[in-house]
């Protein structure tokens, strides 16, 4: 089922999963990303083509930029698409395409802590992501904790920071 | 899709996966299964019961061994089972368990490095493997390199360390 | 020289070196001492002892703390201590000890990353620290980046981050 | 006393400091030292010049090598060295040394897990002898567990993997 053939496009819109600790202020700040360094310890034999589309806190994501991510999905002969984003408006986003894709199977994923953090849960993640995308039927997923929501039916537990059905 | 309520076993049986460093030595050896500290680093908000089996290395798993985790899949009222078991034999268990299990979702899955290195591919290829053993129908698959092999059509590459279908 | 009898007082007192990455809030703040993972991982052969006398940023950091820092060394019988501190004002603590403490040798140390990041100084920092506070004379110094100073003669330069001597 | 002007030889020749594994043997093998990057990861500010003398397992260490080792030690101008060297035959050539230079101060150090693996104590030793080599008069020290011994006063408790006073 997973022929070498699926190609599945990663879109990088920055997010926790980014961030860098900035040693002389003490803030968290964007670099570059990490995607591709990530795809390489996970000795991902996939055929994915990475694009960085912005590198943005969720909080600052407005529908422009979802606009700039949904013609990025849809102008890509790739079926599948992972985006990497914040956590914070990650369902949002998920929302946004929801309602305006439905012949490409979107993934959305992220982190609670960056990449570059010991303790960071980003790799688990896009591992997950990238199975998803393979594997579902067309249609947009929010995918965290090991699991995976459908756009429509996912919120943020902003207490416990785990994603939850809207009806649990 | 992913309903809260379906429920992953997840037995483990040694391999790279959960080696260490023995400092005085200099050897590989087994002592406890890193996998719950894993699935604790990933957010992983499934229900996942984890059992271990055995802590061996995968050139020294025999029948008795498969049939001994074969039994524990079969047992299991859980429909969907992840194994983590070493790179050199997992084909083999792979095809011992898909001509004899026909009515669940097993996913192999291992690592190249062990997870307490730093440069392990163990976090990347859990989250791949439970989320295929989430989305994939009744069938025995082998998960690595962020790809999903079905277990007749699946060898590792000695040369490469990557798995690849018999055909390519 | 440095004989087993050897006894170090380490003085906790927060600082970057501490510090944990909050993945709800994206805030970063103290929650237990890294200090004795750090001299396990170290293998640390010394007859320590691990003093928690506060947990604070150095930014916030009064006289009123100095003189708690400044009475845990005096009332040590330890000749020798090691403080752990934010580099923000690691050396006006320094210089607050330095004019009033004449025969212990006592070294603040700190990290520029906290020690739960990938990326973090602290136990280069804290090895470095710990062979100072045996091999130096009575005084006080900062050691930071492999280098010591004296205390009446160092400050951080906040552009480059390092710590360098008045005169350069 | 640590003036700016001070400069370090780093003489690297392998042992389990530099050891990476190899993913697809399972076996540890050496690719190119990691000094220079442990010392960027430290912040270091010494004036350190690194030289590669050898790669290899410090039980292979003949005393051809240790020649080459003394040779790279007293052809320096820096009055101050310090060595990466495994474990195993570290006292060995301590001693080898110390017997033969009386004018420099030489500082033997090293890692009982290599740099590479995640609970290595490689920077704290680093940090540990970077320290004792600037602080400590003319003579030939190992430097392990925080600790420092001279040269006619050590051995490596196999048992233990701890460094030890012979008379203790």
């Amino acid at each position: 089922m997973t022929r070498s053939h699926i190609k599945i496009r990663v879109l990088v819109t920055g997010g926790t999963f980014d961030k860098e600790y900035n040693e002389l202020t003490g803030a968290l700040f964007f670099k570059d990303s990490h995607v591709s360094e990530m795809l390489e310890l996970g000795r991902c034999g996939l055929d994915v083509e990475v694009h960085r589309l912005m590198m943005i806190d969720s909080t600052e994501m407005t529908d422009a930029d979802r606009e700039v991510i949904r013609r990025s999905c849809t102008d890509a002969f790739d079926e599948r698409v992972v985006i990497t984003h914040g956590t914070d408006t990650m369902t949002d986003t998920a929302r946004y395409l929801g309602e305006r894709i439905h012949d490409q199977t979107i993934v959305l994923t992220g982190a609670m802590v960056p990449y570059t953090f010991g303790s960071s849960d980003g790799l688990f993640n896009l591992g997950s992501a990238l199975a998803f995308a393979q594997a579902l039927p067309h249609g947009v997923y929010v995918v965290m904790n090991g699991r995976c929501f459908e756009w429509n039916d996912v919120r943020k537990n902003k207490a416990t920071g785990r994603f939850e059905e809207l009806t649990t």
